[in-house]
């Protein structure tokens, strides 16, 4: 198995600013690809196919899907929308790292997926800090309000399930600790072995001073 | 349990530059700490205790072997060296970075006692080059060349041990990695679960609106 690339997916709470982080780091690091979501709704003014999203037909998606070639999927108001697995992983087996920005329940179906996907959860610099956003939004009733904290401290309990969590305080200080995870990750032996395992036989072998 | 100080354990073959590394880490981070040895020989000139070394008789030496208190220890002509446990726990109990540098055996040992410990095998950029550098050093015959490759081979195969690994390519190349290691490491979920718990327990109870 040769170099593989790192798929990266920043996931937390709505509100939380991870498509920010995600386009900020887009920005930062090049040879970084976004994964395009494929969707059964019609393309809007200025969207391009492949580049937005990839439109598909329904019928083209339930197929896709029955085949398991979603990593994730979910309706949204009769449309289908997924992350293609076909694109992901073609992408990753190129060596190219790629970023999503998903939701807690997308990201849980693409951790069994890829279970060796770097899981980052965004979290606010603290949960009232959380309601302030939620509730800056707009004009929405405290009723709407309630509901949406309520749903997001549900989802805050997923942290553990995650590898690493980033608070996102400034998008500067978080970007930056984004970046150095991915530094990291591409060091972690687990990833590695395939470059050093013909240098440790090298070595067992004695045959480095012949 | 609160904030707890990381345990950054830098090791792998000799002659790959670990020392250089980890001098150049205590210069770029402010508040990481250099774990001193304690050893049982005599101080040489200008050699200051708990700054150099912790100087030990070899009673005392003994005696806190005895009750567990060093994280690895070896002895090297007559004298005894170790890792005191009492000093790297203290220090990290107080939320204070700890690094040390040491050979694969000794952080076989220091691992067994403190398993959350940050490891990290540093290698050279191939083992012709580890080769090179070993042939290098001196004048050495063949022979001590020789064994001291083979030793270094035998060491290399322990990386599917530790955490990460670095290839010391440029020191500034390198301690950029480390650096990014040891940010990446402090949002690692499982050493935050400390400062979510009630995060998430205020969530669940509802009381951030109230």
């Amino acid at each position: 198995m040769g170099k593989k690339g790192l798929l990266i997916v920043l996931s937390g709470p709505s509100g939380t600013g991870k498509g920010t982080l995600c386009k900020e780091l887009l920005t930062r690091v090049s040879g970084l690809k976004y994964s395009v979501s494929a969707t059964t709704r019609e393309p809007r003014q200025g969207e391009i196919d492949g580049v937005h999203y990839f439109f598909m037909s329904q019928g083209d998606f339930r197929e896709k899907l029955a085949q398991g070639e979603f990593l994730e999927w979910a309706t949204v108001y009769d449309n289908l929308y997924g992350t293609p697995r076909w694109q992901v992983e073609k992408t990753l087996t190129e060596g190219i790292d790629v970023i999503l920005e998903i939701d807690i329940q997308g990201a849980r179906q693409i951790k069994e997926k890829i279970p060796d996907g770097v899981f980052i959860f965004v979290i606010p610099p603290s949960f009232e800090e959380l309601a302030a956003r939620i509730k800056g939004r707009g004009t929405d009733p405290e009723e709407v309000i309630r509901k949406r904290l309520s749903a997001a401290g549900l989802e805050l309990q997923y942290v553990s399930e995650y590898d690493y969590v980033v608070i996102n305080d400034t998008v500067e200080q978080a970007a930056n600790k984004l970046m150095a995870i991915v530094t990291a990750e591409k060091c972690r032996v687990k990833r590695r072995m395939y470059e050093f395992e013909p240098l440790v036989k090298e070595a067992s072998d004695g045959t480095a001073l012949s």
